[in-house]
């Protein structure tokens, strides 16, 4: 989750005090609309002690109008709050219509810190994330506006910076004892960071993740996650109360390159293997993937492998090589394409939880329930409230496999389109490949940069801990093959080790 | 909770075959139009095995198009669902489309008799409620209609029906060592169910208590409320498929008197206390909650005491009562009338929560967030989503007091038509009373009906074991003052002793 918020993306300053000038008026103006529509919003900043919450909220408190909003930080419970349930300060805190409440540390801060110094079992921990998600809910079906910001610093980056306070004698004292000792829990929160959010990102009150390797990247993300959040709720204008004025809002304006990095920029395309190193180490991971999936099928463990990817980016192929690995009698490839009558007739997870696998069976999903988000997402099959609660579920139906011992093995098989044009026209020529292009292909070639948001949504929700996806560099399929047999060979070796 | 379904209430056969007639058309019927509409439907059944489930079941099945539904029993899970997440053997069970699945044990089941059995904790319970609640949400979400009957059978009424089951030859065979067993943990069961209830019991999956001492009693509730609950779906067309065919249906005809009896027939009325005795037992008791209310500051623990009523009940005289025997310093009380304007600016239980008092002290609410479901359900100024989820905010709202350690009593002065006619008049002679009465008390007089069905609702909804309320039969002032100071000092001893 948290290696979509470690691109080193950034901004240079020049852009940034342009883009910080229309963003201002946008945002005075936003927040005015829903001043006059009487919703109430709560912003709540998360993310380890360190990363900028507090210089990212004096960023937003520049270009809002702060007259018609409040900021809440909380301490260790006053006598006051101590003598009544947990829940009161907050309720205490809440906004009214047609305010903003910025809270800045909030009911997550206490469950965060004491699971991640092992104060808190996960029972206890899983039943706090549940109250805090009912709590959400509640306030946002009551019509309050959520804007859930996570401010996210690499573990380098956030020793880079103590280091750096420390060194400077202006700020040395904004260093203390008890950051390092955060710091040295850095791991152990990230943990608890990402069980929660995952737990707590509805479709109602979602998170986003704010990379904050560079200030003015980070500051300007929040600004401009601010302003969407705004402008769709005012656009959807909530039923029962007073509406948004008219007037269709300008979008934020697009950012440069080195701003808009997505995950999938960090897959390096260059990667090629020569013909010889591919046949060897290729028949070396087969092997191995032979004899792993025969000692999990002993041990009566299941294995699920996921593959999505660009159309084109070699699924089939990439499918053979694993398949060719396995005895039959022991895996399935399910193509996942049209649903059945049947299975338009239930919930999207039917069709793919029908196919999980026996204890010690293989079930390789040729395109999956994340389909969801992906084409019915960008074609419109899915409505936004289906879609955007379905990270939910499916991270659920996840948790259900590991928690079960399934080993779990996503892989998306990334190309970019120089790449995928040259296939598209290969498959055109070549007689055999005809049957794999068609119009569809096309199409979907046109709304490539609605996919790549899409795809880089999906990963920054859906790639756990406990169900990392795998990118792998498909320009060069021989690359591809055997990155991908080895992934799931070591995959599987770490559970069967386990 | 389960006092509202041990009322007794019966049907003669007459009148049970005249219901039946109309009733399986109206089914019929509604069943076609619902597989027209493509809706899928889940009826699950709760409760203790030995209530009747069964039975119900197959007079159900007697009254619907069985080629429309599928009947799912669950015993241990085979060696197929063993090897596969828990949920696995439900997912593969969900009707499509237009189809009925009737779940006669379900998830419910094992958590429920781990639960009782103490083979589960608390927390585990929890999670395993909250993955159920999530589960429930995901499918209404995508457009399931839960019908959830929960058949209950008092203690007596079950050892009754067991000891007639072995009486008879012919049927001795159905009562197994095991039947008993789980017999000898009713009381177990029951507290483990109501949490169950509580915690599942959502707006759009809410759940129906059916008293089933009576057989005719039950089967008709079971048949009238699954009739409801379609009719109540085809008149909301579900967004984004196949409309329900036009034409108003006919609600289900009117049942009788002791069909429809509610729990607050069972107070009874005519409890009246002489003059003397009054006053010896009201000075009494006031002493005896002055010194509990201290010894509750010494140790720190506040008391919430709510009033709630019919209009002219004596709630105002009530309260007098009771903070005449308590330290003025120690109380307050909150009249709720029209909110305020920074109250209606927040979520309704804001205005509640800001008056939780802090540690040692008392807070006497006339009227209550019980408002939301009674007079805001019933003049209509809140929308049925919005007091239909309120049950599970209220029951939250309460569970928090009460495991902060907050004293809570909940009182419900009844009296009866008759009663409140007599009152009203003399208010309207009575110089000094003559405030006390206005057009909007008539008015709510004539939606008696209405406001007893609120009530009872209310009741079978938020009386938990943690937080009961009590019923207090107010034709005669003078019993309601002594047997409402009484019930307070009882609860506060309980809540000290303790």
């Amino acid at each position: 989750m948290f290696e979509t918020a470690e691109l080193g993306r950034s901004v240079g300053r020049e852009e940034y005090e342009s883009e910080v000038r229309t963003l201002r008026l946008q945002l005075l103006e936003a927040q005015r609309d829903l001043q006059l529509a009487g919703v109430p919003v709560i912003v709540l900043l998360g993310g380890a002690d360190g990363a900028g919450k507090g210089e990212t909220v004096s960023r937003v408190l520049e270009w809002l109008d702060t007259r018609g909003l409040d900021v809440h930080a909380f301490g260790p419970p006053t006598d006051e709050e101590r003598e009544r349930p947990r829940w009161w300060r907050y309720w205490m805190r809440l906004p009214p219509r047609g305010r903003i409440g910025i809270f800045f540390g909030s009911w997550y801060s206490e469950p965060l810190v004491e699971r991640a110094f092992s104060r808190l079992s996960r029972a206890r921990y899983d039943r706090m994330l549940s109250e805090i998600a009912f709590f959400e809910q509640m306030l946002a079906e009551d019509g309050t506006l959520f804007v859930k910001l996570w401010i996210h610093l690499s573990k380098k980056g956030q020793r880079r910076r103590l280091r750096r306070l420390e060194a400077d004698p202006a700020t040395r004292w904004k260093v203390t004892k008890a950051d390092w000792k955060r710091f040295r829990k850095y791991d152990r929160f990230i943990e608890a960071s990402e069980h929660a959010i995952r737990r707590t990102d509805t479709s109602l009150a979602p998170w986003v993740l704010v990379e904050a390797t560079d200030e003015r990247y980070r500051d300007l993300m929040a600004g401009r996650t601010l302003l969407e959040r705004f402008q769709a709720r005012l656009a959807a204008a909530p039923a029962g109360r007073a509406a948004a004025p008219a007037g269709s809002p300008a979008p934020p304006p697009a950012m440069s390159r080195e701003a808009s990095l997505t995950i999938l920029d960090r897959v390096d395309l260059e990667r090629t293997l020569p013909l010889p190193a591919y046949e060897r180490r290729l028949a070396r991971g087969q092997g191995r993937l032979g004899r792993l999936v025969r000692a999990a099928f002993e041990e009566k463990r299941s294995t699920v492998v996921v593959f999505e990817g660009w159309d084109a980016s070699g699924k089939g192929g990439n499918i053979r090589r694993i398949t060719a690995a396995i005895d039959p009698r022991n895996y399935r490839v399910i193509s996942v394409a049209v649903p059945t009558d049947e299975e338009k007739a239930r919930h999207y997870l039917w069709r793919f939880w029908r196919h999980v696998p026996r204890a010690g069976y293989v079930t390789v999903y040729d395109r999956s329930w994340y389909g969801r988000v992906l084409v019915e997402r960008v074609e419109g099959f899915a409505r936004p409230e289906e879609w955007s609660r379905s990270y939910l579920e499916i991270n659920d139906f996840e948790q259900q496999l590991v928690s079960h011992g399934v080993v779990l093995a996503k892989f998306w098989l990334h190309i970019d389109g120089t790449e995928q044009l040259r296939r598209f026209q290969e498959r055109e020529t070549v007689a055999w490949k005809r049957h794999k292009i068609g119009p569809e292909d096309w199409r979907n070639r046109e709304k490539w940069d609605r996919y790549e948001e899409a795809v880089s949504d999906m990963i920054a929700r859906t790639s756990t801990a406990q169900a990392p996806w795998t990118l792998v560099a498909a320009n060069d399929k021989k690359w591809a093959r055997v990155r991908v047999v080895e992934s799931l060979c070591a995959r599987l070796e770490r559970a069967l080790g386990g």
